[in-house]
Parts: structure tokens; C-alpha cells; sequence
């Protein structure tokens, strides 16, 4: 079915109810579905109009506050509106694998209020990202969740808030300003999804053997480099290829390289080799990234443990294995003084705190598409181009 | 004077209107200000805040149907509607210089439909930006005007229609279908912004004597490396700095390289050499987009004329000059059969209509504000990264 004749069957008021689609993006196996609201909904019904003819019921919480949508439709606009419906459409119509996750975005866009928080889909409750997922997507498959808070080619750097309850990803804050990483030629933005695993810890009080360096005190960072680009706070399973140890100030920062199970160049992608051979020039480039994304920002060079060699599946297995053994410890209270957020609401430890209590930290700051976004405070820095000479 | 100042200043409902203010970009000389419409208006007064304390008064036409504007501030995001207010805004708060040039899009956005119309702000009238906006900016400055068709890091391959009346600047069509420039890696989109300078034409009948390859039909071609990220259809002032010739499929493809004259490093670039000091690595990257970009349609790598090596300031000027000499002929019926149209407003030739004429072209289409905008067909395919690998 072409999107032409999608667009012509969709483009109409649904009768019974004030909603039309403006557009439709098949992901993968996820199908993205658009809406144009015209008045705040308590409930309706949609019936689906493709050749699958699938009809669906769901109802959006009478606090969600629908505005119409803007134009643009993909990856450059945040709807934060409706990310819950898109991820309800992914879910239902994703037959392979699915998710289960969504995000409830708080507080004004690109202010420093600005908070995205986790929700379990199956039953609506706030979750921490970071202790509440799991690191498994399928552990007998060796797929492992990636939480996304960096999309390829943006520049605003997201993290898992590893200090704050219910852990929801923030922008990273430098000298009181939210902090855009720089476009170092000729690269734009950060060049592969980047995030986390879940449920991993690098321990700053462990001297690494391979790096001679300590932990870095975060979850283990990931870089996805499949072929479509995340949205932030997406939960995707990946496979691990590999690795690199960046020595970031005298720390341990492994990154580990991995693909989305469901991109099409998975199945030929099983150990760091194929990256080269499917991707060339992509490790190079991943290297030389990290190497120099700080210096337009005043600093040094960054240092890489091993010659900057990434390191094979295997080895990258067994540093994400070892992260999880230290989060772990950490849950169990064996692993000292840390200064992280541990509230979760699974694990049923002593720092699982009720579904009640998880969603008063949530809020505490209103939802985003409730409040008016910040203007960005100097676009032309953010798109401003630096060349590096290192030579 | 910080933006966060600005803001608060701004950030609230102007006595005697229905407007608020969501967002003021500074970007070089002009002073951008986004404005988030309750209603539309007819007219209104609008008194500035800022410690220039500048009084402007403007009326907005009745046919233009405002909506509330998107959240994204800044370069991503098509603001349509306010295009005019925002030119209004460049050329009033603009003492430097000013373009005086503006847009007014029609039919659906990602649409067959779409094209992109030029106006003269000092009068209203339609204009075509290829035969009507005049090629030197300040000809005793060596100042160009330069039509941008593609913004930096983008993928649309939007173009100067030279065969349509008013030639206003629409998206390319490959087999039926709007045609996106692939991503070669490790670029994303073009890697500057892209677009023509008015009056002037490769002439298909001449063979050029340094290519040996005859002209291509088109407006010569013009990459612009500042820091901005242009929009489209702005017309910018620059200076030329160099150029290489591109041979597409047996035809002289000029490239002429500009900065524009208000970038913070125009001060310092004079010629191409200063493009390497200034900025390395650009002019090399530049060569390599243009061989490979067609690579992933299937394309074989495209030749240049001199092995690729770009060549100084005069040289591109004496293209540019030889350029404008064609156009000019071509302007005095001494060019033979081309297949182009010469309607212009403001050259009293056998060309010339009268404004009325001009403005029944555009009123052919509805406003793209007014209609609602296509969806990308394939988002996922646009955002894919190719990897060539060449040798």
C-alpha cells in the first residue's frame, strides 16, 4: 500500500469523534500514526482503515491536553503530545517485539525544568528507566534494552538523571545553561542513537583491569547504529557488536556498540568485524568523535584505553555483565557511598517505594504540553559548525 | 542584552492585541521574532521592548489565515505563516543591510503542489528570483545575492523552477516522486547552504573552454559556507570566494563557493586558500559530497574538470560574469531554443508582465497555511545513511 492511498483513506474526520490524521510513517514493524486534535478527548473510538483493517479502542487520560499538531511529521518535531498514542499504535500493531514503554514528558520544552519520565504501558505506572527496565529484552536471544536519550544528528545532551527519584532523562546543565553538544566537522550532532542500558552500574570505586581506570558512577552508555534514527526516551532492543574505553578525566567510559535487533542489516551483524565490513568508515568515525567532540568546548582531547581498538562481542558482553553485577551490589546496599537515586518500584528491595508515591515525583512539574516551551537561547551556537584541526 | 532578559520582557499579551510572544533569535543582523497568534488579525499595533525601544506599526492582509505557531524554535521548523512578519521584522531591525526579499509558499507542503514565490517587501509585488532579483547585492563591493534553495543538513532537493512562470523554487520529482538527497556518509544532507545566483545561465550551446563540456540550462550554482543555516528561500548577501566544476553526466555543473558577507569569518576569507585555513578540511569534503552523492540512486561517482582542484576568487568571478552575460542574451532573444521561462516584472523586455499578470501564477495554488501539509511517504528512507565506499 502506498502512502498516497494510506493519506486519501486516512484524511477525513472519523465520524463519532473531532479527530482527523495527518500522516502516517511505518517504522519497521512499528506503524506511526499522527493526529491532528481539534478539541481535548476524553475517549473514542478509531477504526483503522488499512488493508489489516484492524480496529482498535483506547482512551487518553482526561489530563493529557491535545494541541494541534505542528507540520512537520518525523523525526525534527517533538510530539510530546501524543507520544503516548504513538507508542499505544506501536504496541498494537508491533507484532514481532514490542517496547512496552512510554514517556510523560514534564515541565516547559528546553527549560531546565524539562523532565522525560518513564511509564510501564501494560499497567500505566511511573517507572525508573534505569532500575525499573530490564536488561534484557530476551536474555536467552542476547537482546538487551537500550534506553535512547540522544537521537543521531541532535545536539541536546540528554541523560538519565542518576541523582533524581524515578531517575527521568534530563538535559545535561553546564555553568546554569542547558548544555548542546557542538557539531565538530564533519560530523553533525552526535552520529548514532546514544543511551543507556538499564539495570547497569559503572562502580567508581572498582579499578577497571583492561582500562587501569575507575568507573564513571553512571549507567553504561550505548551507541545504536542502526539505520533509523530513535526518539528520545525509545526502549529498543539491541544486539551487542562491540566496544570501545574511552578515558573520559581519568574514568572508565566504556561505549558500548550495538545494533537494533530489528534493523535491516542485524542478521549480518554479529560481532564488531561487520561493522567495518556493512558500515565502513563508522568505527573510524566513532573513534575520531569521541576523540574530539569536547574541544570546541575548551577541553583536551579525549584518551581511549587499548589504542582505541574497540574491543569484540564477547569482551563487550562481559564488561555490560559486570555493570550489572555492580548495579546490582548497589541495590543491595554493598556498594558504599554513590550519591544515586535508587527508587524504584519492581525490585521490591529497600528502595522500592509504592506506584503512588513514584508518581508524586512525576507531579511535581506539569506536563510539558501544558506549559509554553522555552524559546532555544541561541540557535545560531547550536548550529554553528567547528572545525578541529588535532595535527 | 541575554535572551533570557529579552524573554521576559516579551513573554506576555501586548496591551490592545490578541498576540504573545514565543521566541526572538538573533541571528547577525536581524532579529527574528516568533509570534504565537490567538486569532487572526486584521491589523494591530506593536510596540518593541527591547532597549531600542523601536516603534513599528504593520497590518497583516486578511487572507492570510494564522495558526498558532509550532513549538520548535529556530531552524527546523517551516514557519509559513509568519515568514512575511519575520522578513518585516529582518528589514526594520536590520541597519546593516537588507535582503528585501520574501516568501509566500503555496500549495501543501511535501506535496507535487509545493512551490515557493518571491515577493519584493518594499512593494508587494511577485517577483521571480532568477531573472528579477538583480545578481550583485553591491556590485562595487563585489556583494552577490544568492538565492538559497537548500538549507544546510538537509535532504529536500528543492530548486529554482526555470521552466515555470515566476520561477518559484519547488522540490525536484525523480519517477513521480519528490526526490531527497541521500546521506553519504559521514555527511548528513548538503553540507552547506545550497542555492543559485539570479540572472545568470550555463549556457547549453557554449562549450566552456576549461570543461570541454557544455552548460547545463540552469542559474549557476552557489555554496554558501557560514555558520547560519540559512532558510529556504532567503536571499542572501555574499562574497564569492572560489569554485569547482563539477561534469554531471557531460555537462559544466559550476560551484561556486560563497560566505556570507555578515558571518563572522567573512572578515578573513578572500579567496579559496583562507577556506582551508579557516575552516579545514571543508574544501576536501566538499569535492568528496559532490563525487559521491548520486552514488547510492545508483549512480556512477561524478569527474571534475581541473582533478578536482578548486580555483581562486577571480576565476569564479569571470565565470559568474560570463554566467550573467549568457542570461542577459538569452534575455535579448539571441539564445536559441532552451525551453525556460523569462517572465519577469522588472526588465521592461519582451519578457515583461505586468504585477497583476505575476500575481495570477501564485494564486493558481492555495496558501500552504491554508491547506493541510502531505505527510512524508518514507521518513526512515530519507533519514538512512549510506555508506560508499570507493575504492
Amino acid at each position: 500500500m502506498s502512502i498516497r492511498s494510506i493519506n486519501l483513506l486516512t484524511r477525513q474526520t472519523i465520524p463519532g469523534s473531532l479527530i482527523s490524521i495527518i500522516g502516517i510513517n511505518n517504522n519497521f514493524h512499528n506503524r506511526y500514526i499522527y493526529f491532528s486534535f481539534k478539541h481535548p478527548h476524553q475517549s473514542f473510538k478509531y477504526h483503522h482503515l488499512s488493508s489489516a483493517s484492524l480496529s482498535i479502542n483506547f482512551s487518553i487520560s482526561k489530563n493529557v491536553h491535545y494541541k494541534q499538531q505542528p507540520y512537520n511529521i518525523g523525526n525534527k518535531v517533538h510530539f510530546v503530545q501524543n507520544h503516548q498514542l504513538r507508542k499505544f499504535f506501536a504496541t498494537k500493531t508491533n507484532n514481532k517485539m514490542s517496547t512496552n514503554y512510554s514517556v510523560d514528558n514534564r515541565g516547559a520544552l528546553n527549560s531546565l525544568d524539562y523532565r522525560i519520565y518513564f511509564k510501564n504501558d501494560s499497567n500505566g505506572k511511573i517507572i525508573s528507566p534505569w532500575h525499573d527496565i530490564p536488561l534484557f529484552a530476551d536474555k536467552s536471544a542476547k537482546q538487551y534494552n537500550m534506553v535512547v536519550e540522544i537521537p543521531r544528528w541532535t545536539n541536546e545532551k540528554m541523560e538519565i538523571a542518576t541523582a533524581e527519584p524515578m531517575t527521568p532523562i534530563k538535559q545535561d546543565v553546564k555553568k546554569g545553561a542547558l548544555r548542546y553538544v557542538k557539531n565538530v566537522f564533519p560530523h553533525k550532532g552526535y552520529i548514532w542513537n546514544y543511551g543507556a542500558f538499564p539495570q547497569t552500574w559503572e562502580n567508581p570505586n572498582h579499578i577497571d583491569q583492561g582500562t587501569k581506570a575507575k568507573g564513571d558512577n553512571d549507567p553504561i552508555d550505548v551507541i545504536e547504529i542502526g539505520s533509523r534514527i530513535a526518539k528520545r526516551g525509545d526502549v529498543i532492543p539491541v544486539k551487542i557488536l562491540g566496544t570501545i574505553a574511552l578515558i573520559d578525566e581519568g574514568e572508565t567510559d566504556w561505549k558500548i556498540i550495538t545494533i537494533d535487533t530489528r534493523d535491516e542489516l542485524a542478521g549480518q551483524m554479529n560481532n564488531v568485524d561487520d561493522v567495518e565490513k556493512l558500515l565502513p568508515g563508522l568505527l573510524r568515525a566513532t573513534v575520531e568523535w569521541f576523540r574530539i567532540y569536547k574541544i570546541p568546548d575548551g577541553k583536551p582531547a579525549n584518551k581511549f584505553a587499548f589504542n582505541g581498538e574497540a574491543k569484540d562481542r564477547e569482551f563487550a558482553e562481559k564488561v555490560v555483565e559486570e555493570t550489572h553485577q555492580y548495579w546490582r551490589e548497589m541495590m543491595e546496599n554493598k556498594a558504599g557511598e554513590h550519591q544515586l537515586d535508587l527508587k524504584n518500584i519492581t525490585l521490591g528491595n529497600s528502595y522500592t517505594i509504592n506506584d503512588e508515591q513514584a508518581k508524586q515525583f512525576l507531579e511535581t512539574r506539569p506536563a510539558s504540553n501544558t506549559v509554553e516551551p522555552n524559546p532555544i537561547a541561541d540557535q545560531v551556537a547550536i548550529d554553528k559548525w567547528h572545525h578541529v584541526k588535532l595535527i
